[in-house]
């Protein structure tokens, strides 16, 4: 197999409460897996680590939703997102017939990231995204094989960095729209974006920027859903063909949020 | 770069002490790189799962030196030997020039096994390997990456394995015979196999079937080196072109203990 810039690629980032629940894991990974074309897996595992932390009586420090990531809080993230989530993802996969793989970005030297600088708050080992190696993803792809990626960076010089995995799909999205025609699907245990959080039809179709401001302003988006959106606005800038906020359950594109610039 | 069967590869087993250690780690990572030729490493990591096991209350249940791995286990052994060790190492062979890539038997199915049968014991979820998946590994290689092996193997559906480290390394090695001309290395804390425990300069320099027999007999060889020793020479019979049991902190081939038939 070979690749060329006028193939599909699609990024599906999953995160959340669906990789925590045996049965919608797995029924999100069948979708994957039919999903037609290239693509390329990320996932989170957040909750993962916090129930680990938990049984070890390490204390998940948060602030604003992120994690403070000491190195106790970076083995913790090493084991569970590049160890238990990524491989038992890959095994899962190739049980239904994907020939997956699993890497975070030290491996082959996919992602490289600068440590954050300390401000107001020092988030300790956690990495701001230099950049991707996207000749090496495309080679791996060129095997035919599937890349899963967990949320981990490297600095260069030997040190692992956690990195959101939503920003890392972003990422990873622009950097792959060098040599695809790339769309990144953002999927997780909502149908999509809200307008009325107790209503899972009040789906919002389209987000465009002045939309979206109006939503931010009445509250009625807010927190974690955030970034997402800011990661998918910075993705259709820079190259990335759609962007989709949908349901991991259905993965399908039509019935979820379609971010448009 | 393209593969053939002329080409030298070489397979390095590091366990035990060495990785535990920062130090030693490092400094048996320089000599890796500067090994010259193609070459894989495989690790394992008992200490540190045992360590993880203790700090989460988990009994780590061991017989004749054989980890009882039930599900619990199981995971542990995921989080510490595919995440913690295997992201380390990889991070920190990327730092030293090396283009090093993290993988388990799952990832593009490279090792497949199936759950040992319940006799005597049962084992949990112990794997005894069916099928190296050479080309995959070989496609590895030909992209310019060090796979660096975590001691995980799958059984293709969905069920990840704990596999014996020296093992893996002694059935990637036979595996890759097929189409390289293979070295296997096994190296950890001593310079060799020693005839006499507290001296360090008691190295048995060759070691033949008749002589090992004879070193068991007396009690000289014992305990975790017998499988080690039993993997060479059935590695040498099935096609592997030289054995060397040495230390990690020299990776001396001339002067640690080389298996012969």
């Amino acid at each position: 197999m070979t690749v060329n810039q006028s193939q599909i690629l699609t990024i599906v980032k999953v995160g959340g409460a669906v990789l925590e629940d045996e049965a919608s894991l797995s029924s999100f990974l069948d979708r994957f897996v039919a999903f037609p074309g290239l693509k390329i897996l990320v996932h989170g595992g957040g909750r993962a680590a916090t129930k680990l932390s938990e049984k070890l009586n390490v204390e998940s420090k948060m602030v604003e939703g992120r994690r403070i990531t000491d190195a106790t809080a970076l083995d913790i993230v090493t084991m569970v997102y590049g160890g238990l989530v990524n491989k038992k993802t890959v095994a899962a996969l190739q049980a239904k017939g994907c020939n997956a793989a699993g890497f975070t970005g030290a491996d082959m030297n996919l992602i490289t990231a600068q440590k954050r600088p300390v401000q107001q708050i020092d988030y300790g080992f956690v990495g701001d995204i230099s950049k991707v190696n996207y000749e090496a993803l495309a080679s791996i792809l060129s095997l035919g094989i599937t890349p899963v990626i967990a949320p981990l960076t490297h600095n260069g010089n030997g040190q692992l960095l956690n990195t959101n995995a939503d920003t890392m799909a972003s990422a990873i999205a622009v950097a792959m729209a060098n040599i695809f025609s790339v769309s990144l699907i953002y999927c997780f245990e909502k149908p999509g974006v809200l307008s009325n959080p107790d209503d899972d039809k009040s789906v919002i179709s389209v987000l465009k920027p002045e939309s979206y401001q109006s939503f931010k302003d009445n509250g009625i988006i807010h927190s974690g859903m955030i970034p997402k959106i800011d990661n998918s606005f910075v993705a259709l800038q820079k190259g990335v063909k759609q962007v989709i906020i949908t349901s991991a359950s259905s993965l399908d594109i039509n019935t979820g949020t379609k971010i448009m610039l």
